[in-house]
């Protein structure tokens, strides 16, 4: 990226045009975090919010070895069949460490990536969960700018970052495979019941009734849970994306589930309830970087944490301490 | 409560002691949102710190109607004839509303009250599921350091409530009754995962095979999820609380999750875990409830979160000027 002043104004124009190189741009500016590129960033996304909002926000998740990749490669081509532009996000922490684990290898989708109407974006690099998450909120936004109608977000089904994706999402699919047993999946606790739709893949060949009986085991492992939304249940679909079958039901099952949202008038409140949710998120993580970048402080927060966990003193007290250390930090700033 | 200073040591030696009056004052203490009580507080739960820790802390979720009192009542009696102390305290943020929703009224559990070996204690009321959730966490290491070997946790298994008492204690129950269908139950979604043990209620006389057959969908449902522990897989347990049958089972299969956790050292690393979670969560609570009291800020804030609820500006925006009115109130408050 340039070293200098970046041209917003011009930046967002050719965003909004659909300019892909000025896409990929803008989404580098807004995963850098460098302070004159976050500003720049600030100042792009606001003439680009106004703009934003209008995609179907598609996640999903799942454990290597379900086949998220080849899935996501016919479940994009079908919706662009359909007659819609489709962006890929993806939201993976570990990316940092492994020097990106998923999305890392764009010719991984290679028949997608070809498509003018697709547009592939591996997982920002470095930092937090919550770093990754900001960054990957506000680059649906610069796709939702550009005109794209879908933008599927794609996380590994290990970690904390399917709660993270559920919450910038409208739909949240979870993709499983026949064979290995869940727990081999490793589909952790709680993700099940994030999802609004659940996706058997990999029903290939003589792998379908197998597929189908785990689709039933889900189904009725779904309905003991409470409906997330009034008039929707989550679904199960099965499908095999290496045959290209059953594919086109997934994709009319999220039309289906956005119709519901819609018709209940929880799309809206959910984009409103996410939205101020990421709001205090920023403000909160802000805050105790702040806290943790004070010189002297980290060694304390440290000896600290060592004495709650070994129960020395009280999780209130020691939480009270260091505030007092953030109160006089910020009084030191002042002097 | 005594307006005068609290003489923190001497309390501290009859909570020991095992005072129930000593009991009751110290608990009132930990409750109260006075500052010169909080103080209080701080100092005589630092005396007690190191005297808490050694209970099953055991949570009980379920929604109204599946006979919550009738089983605590039952369960703490069975595990009181086993030899063990019991304390019973309550999460409801919703008691200030209703007046006490929960456990408000004692003699709800008559039998159990009546016992020397037992002491209950309705939720605190007033204030934010955060507040009522401390105070709750406080009352535990008061409670344990008066030697109570079990602490209770009741909770309605209607709201947030529920993931604030499963980060609190070792063992989390979910209590469900046939009869009502689950979604008429309001189980929401997620709490079936937090469940260490799944207790299907009300298996009173001809109920007890519909019963079963729900603790089988359960089961398999369960199996659908990964486990917790490295060494535990949720169990279904089936009982009659009004009948008193297999309430032991449900206090022997405590034992045996209680073992478990020992055995894979998640024990330790759970309450480990849960104290430094506490810690940052008093931090992060306590820096926004600054911000929130800050003199004209109470009508940016609502500006703001309904700019951002409308899409009028990015979260991440909004989140940065809520820092800089942060940082500009702390500067004034040193001039």
């Amino acid at each position: 990226m340039d070293r200098n002043l970046v041209d917003t104004a011009e930046l967002a124009d050719r965003v909004r045009a659909g300019d892909r190189r000025a896409l990929g741009r803008a989404i580098t500016l807004v995963e850098s975090a460098r302070d004159d590129h976050r500003r720049s960033a600030d100042d792009l996304l606001s003439r680009l919010v106004a703009h934003a909002g209008d995609a179907a926000r598609i996640g999903v998740s799942g454990a290597p070895g379900v086949g998220k990749s080849t899935f996501i490669e016919a479940f994009g081509s079908t919706i662009i069949a359909s007659g819609e532009r489709v962006a890929v996000l993806a939201v993976d922490p570990s990316s940092t460490r492994t020097g990106g684990s998923i999305l890392g290898d764009k010719t991984r989708m290679e028949e997608l990536a070809r498509s003018p109407d697709a547009f592939i974006r591996p997982s920002p690099s470095g930092g937090t969960l919550g770093g990754v998450a900001r960054r990957t909120r506000e680059a649906i936004l610069v796709c939702e700018a550009a005109g794209f109608g879908v933008v599927i977000v794609e996380t590994v089904g290990v970690g904390q970052s399917e709660t993270a994706v559920a919450d910038m999402v409208d739909t949240f699919m979870l993709l499983i495979a026949p064979g290995g047993g869940d727990e081999l999946q490793g589909i952790k606790r709680g993700i099940v019941e994030l999802a609004d739709i659940v996706v058997v893949n990999k029903a290939d060949g003589s792998l379908e009734s197998v597929a189908s009986a785990i689709a039933a085991d889900y189904a009725s492992a779904l309905n003991l849970l409470r409906a997330a939304a009034p008039n929707w249940r989550p679904r199960v679909v099965v499908c095999s994306a290496l045959e290209k079958r059953g594919v086109a039901d997934v994709w009319e099952t999220v039309l289906k589930h956005r119709e519901a949202l819609r018709v209940s008038g929880r799309l809206r409140a959910r984009r409103a309830e996410q939205a101020q949710g990421w709001m205090w998120q920023e403000v909160s993580d802000s805050l105790l970087a702040t806290l943790r970048q004070m010189p002297g402080v980290a060694g304390r927060l440290s000896a600290l944490e060592a004495d709650v966990a070994a129960g020395r003193t009280t999780p209130g007290a020691a939480g009270r301490e260091i505030l007092d250390i953030f109160r006089k930090g910020h009084l030191n700033r002042q002097d």
